[in-house]
């Protein structure tokens, strides 16, 4: 049984849960072959922190410092969950160690720094991939099912969006992902970017767009120690801070391909816990996805019969993709972390074969383009080439 | 009982019979006061349409000539529902005789034609009144109600769309919609003044926008004869004729009052036979309202406890506008035709009072300054000031 | 052009209403061939409201006297909009002097008094008509079709549901509905016949069946004057009348033609304003309508293939029925009145050429005897079979 | 760090996954303390099986025999995922040895065996769970919330279904499920069992009933090594055997606490995948479930203002019993695998406290006795008390 070892960098938050518990389910799931991860450490900047996890996730070992981690000969896979501006230098080192890398998404805080990665992993010939789980859900392949079998058609016009509130309410505290030196962009970078995988995975390249990025609440209560979902009370007279990244960003775009594109993107969608939906209209059909009816895609096909047409609901089974490995039957019940499970089977492929898999660092790159073009575009009010970035 | 009497001036098509069908359950419904509208002519260019016609819609006459009915003292309220090229002349004709008017929408071929026309009706102290009918569901009243009470907050963002695809078959025959001269717009006039219509009637002017705006079907085969909804069977070697007028339009938008819209509408939309949707999203709340649930708005407080929080779905009931005057009880299915009747009763109480019921045609200036934004913005890839039309 | 004269006995409410409607609009949308309606007559008990009535309805006559209408030799058919206790006597009155009579439902107090009218109605050679409109949405059409043409294959199980909760309030006053001498039945007569019409326009007969039956809101107080919807408030001290009618039915079947079936149905479902739903599992494919889509039936087939199946949703358009006449286009909004509408239809064409449509009083009868059969069951809490009564 | 070492009988098939995935997840998600489960032994007829599964599952050991599991000091827990007829045996052994017991459902083949075994139990002092994991569902707890805290008031009416169609095709090989000797029955206790927990979860005891059972496909091709799943092609010529479990189950009930009941419950469901829905209907409130919102609860109060009456759609969220455990945000994704981790973290605190948590062995009995209730009911058809089995 070939063992892949693992080293989580910023293990403490929810990515490193959500991680270490798709590690644990890897053989049960999908069986022993080719490779099982197996979680050599855990890397946190508090001692305690990381040795307590290292106790919840049975990790072999626990550290703080990141670099004797990559430099470690019993680690073969670098998993970068660390703030965005970390992420860089982190992966950068990793590849140059000769160590596959796995980081969670924005990949960098610009293009150019996505790229520096693409080319330097490929020069070392290691395995990278870029953690945009929400595509892995099985409903997305019979999608893109469709799209590949020519079903859909040319495609005309596809909308998608993705609406959160956890920055609705203008007293939540300001966290890193408020503060441009440390998350790069807010909305665009943190949310768009899955809309961006789902493009690139469904219908390729955005050729240009116009996008309209705005900044709801331009400043946020301090509160020291804020642990987003900890309801913690701020006083009245706590001081602000200025945010400095976008809480919603809207975009017309089109496709490389041909067609036009819709996307807009809030973290300050008062109500919408966690809404997803898109739609594609082709010159053959048409499919639809929302978040609600999380493993079911809609498809139409214009050849039915006058009196029969209209929009076939098929829900992710046993007959697509990954699902059989969870469930015998339809409709039981896939999720964030399942999708998790599924990206890090993929990885554990690719290591083990030495095969890239999607969405690799360079196509991490290219959805790196498109955060940098919105950034331009909605500060000169003008439509860009995502190509110039 | 006091009477309206109409003429109803190219009344052989859907939106004559919608509008006959609203005079004639107007007492029914509403009741005999103030006023009772009674069909006085119905006029089209074929003498025997229009004899027909009377006979069904039980007018008091017929006619071919607009220019007769017009200049007929027994009519009260000129009621247009002609071609788009042809609004602004029998308008501006119904307006100088001192005739109430009431006109499908767009209003006119242009912004500064309408402007003419409000500008006309002003100064002549008649009555003006376009078929917007959709923000008659007494579901938008509703919205509207929540949103001026204050309970939603300042608007953040507002999504909206409208997508219908009798256009989606390329090889369905050239009809005058897609002949510029004719329609003056596609999608953008036709069906996205719908949206502009709720937009005006829930949030109120749109300030500044870029629109993406595109012919998918770039000429259609030609169909002596051809009839909307008859299925004719075109031949393969049929002529084609150029398609003039857009297919699909996408904008962003800022509102006068604050606040970001996405608003995208397609008449190529696969698929979707009537969908209209939107989502405000306020700092205190957010609405939601799919044409699927047509009689149902969703409504998000963000005071509610944590773990209550959700949004609540609202039917019309009699509680709510006009709903009462069809059902007793909620849920029981109003449409199109009964968004007419309502909109008939509004036109009736602001005829018989003589106080203007939105949307007049200055209402309806607004509406085409948007529609020649979006026409100019697409044509220079720029965002545009709507003022400025 | 022919006309069919109508009086109208018991006029001044929802139902005078609603059929007024259907009567008005029959030549707008229907045009005038073969027949169109005329009302000759509108009866009520008060003078007064039987002459504002016949001048909101445009009825040539009034009168309060439901005898003298139907001895009128210019009343073609008879429309009986009274309380349930005096629709035999009416009808019967009206068959035996040879006029055609349409009746609200139910038809009568017992299923004996049912089969009687049948019986005079076939004598006298009259057409009549039960109101049961629901079943006139074109959806149900759909689905019909779909079981017509076997594409369901035998029916398996069957499952339906009408909840509403104008009672479900403790303190709404009593009203005609919850006294047994003048309603009969409560939920089960009122609400599930709905059902009953739905089961025999789609699948046939029930063969057998067990009900429990239940009277939640057992005593409620007296209002003088009280008019359902008007909102006025009860007094504490108001005195309390009985109620003798049933609020809640449930029950399981056998149909005749095989397969089970589960029917619930209530008019105490707090917070349903008007539900309605069926499920209809065969054994070559299956069948599902919720009134929350009013429009729209989804359909299952067997043979689809593995990664392909799933419920489409069919919009009813110009495709199915009679939904062409009101609208070019799918999903525009029909709802209980434009049922009642092609309900008129049906019965115009019904009248003008002397054959029988769908729902005659003999079909009236075998729902009339589901409702003994229910009622027999709950009392004895055994199984019993429907031809028994 | 406390162990509690658990061996599974039964441990290949997907009861035995899902188990291992809820096992192995626990410390990841929960913590550590009170107890991490480790897994000591897998059991399976076949040593090859269960040498691969332990292999997989990371099991310390694996083995053939259930009794020397059963006596191995090393264990403390037996979990058992064998078919229904060995349910008994296995655990009365594993109780008498002194062993916690997890137990599949339906947890025995008759009421009186399961009282049996939850004497046992209590006379021995284990702790007992059985897997009815659905009502673990977040959601479930919401609902069970609104009704313990009176917000729904007195239960009037409580309708329930669960539908699926994994025996729909009458071509699918017959399979254990199918045969009386082996399963007990069909989709009384296999499916509808899983209802009866949600209303022993959220309401509490059924006391009488009426059922109706039926089997639909009466005979079933044979097929060798079949493999529910496995899509292995029935030869025509395959011989048939016998069904003599059910496959449709429908029931009208009271409850001991008032209020009715109808539930309905089908394998045979086609085109259902899995179809799981709830409705409430309470004097104060109601609340709506379906499993295609499987995270959402929706909730209806009396009181609220004439204009604003709807039903608020709650998603379960960080706010809600564990949810938080799995996501900081609402509506990612909980399903069938996590309400088995969720069901084993209250087994492990259970064993680690050696407090009973639901539902125990007597909490299956009385399922158990709705099962026998239902299966004489159909046979007799008339209506019976619970408490007589």
């Amino acid at each position: 049984m070939k063992e892949i070892r693992v080293a989580i960098v910023g293990a403490a938050g929810w990515m490193g849960q959500a991680h270490t518990m798709g590690y644990r389910i890897q053989p049960v799931v999908f069986g022993t072959e080719p490779a099982v991860p197996v979680l050599q450490t855990v890397v946190d900047v508090d001692e305690g922190v990381a040795r307590d996890l290292a106790s919840r996730y049975e990790a072999r070992q626990s550290g703080t410092d990141w670099q004797a981690a990559i430099a470690d000969p019993d680690v073969d896979l670098v998993d970068i969950c660390l703030p965005n501006n970390m992420h860089y230098e982190v992966a950068l080192a990793a590849i140059e160690a000769g160590k596959h890398v796995y980081c969670e998404k924005p990949l960098t805080m610009t293009a150019a720094e996505s790229k520096t990665l693409a080319d330097a992993a490929d020069a070392r010939g290691v395995v990278t991939m870029i953690g945009h789980n929400f595509p892995r859900n099985p409903a997305h392949g019979i999608a893109r099912g469709f799209i590949q079998r020519g079903e859909i058609g040319r495609v005309v016009h596809f909308r998608a969006s993705m609406h959160v509130d956890f920055l609705a309410d203008p007293d939540i505290p300001f966290m890193w992902r408020c503060d441009r030196e440390e998350a790069g962009t807010g909305a665009v970078g943190d949310i768009a970017s899955h809309i961006f995988s789902l493009v690139q995975y469904l219908i390729g390249d955005i050729e240009s767009l116009v996008a309209d990025m705005e900044i709801v609440t331009t400043s946020r209560p301090v509160l020291e120690g804020f642990n987003y979902g900890a309801q913690q009370k701020v006083a009245d007279d706590a001081p602000r801070r200025d945010v400095t990244t976008d809480d919603i960003v809207t975009l017309l775009c089109r496709f490389a391909g041909g067609g036009m594109g819709t996307i807009d993107v809030s973290r300050v969608a008062t109500g919408q816990k966690h809404a997803q939906n898109y739609e594609l209209y082709g010159t053959k059909g048409a499919l639809r996805f929302n978040y609600d009816h999380v493993n079911r895609i809609q498809v139409y096909r214009v050849g039915d019969p006058p009196s029969e047409q209209g929009f076939k609901s098929i829900d992710a089974s046993p007959e697509h993709g990954r699902y059989g490995a969870f469930y015998p039957v339809a409709n039981f019940g896939l999720g964030y972390n399942e999708y998790k499970a599924i990206e890090i089977r993929e990885l554990m492929e690719a290591v083990a074969s030495g095969k890239p898999a999607w969405p690799t660092f360079r196509d991490g790159w290219k959805i790196m383009q498109i955060v940098d073009a919105c950034v331009e575009s909605s500060r000169t009010r003008r439509w860009v080439d995502v190509l110039d970035f």
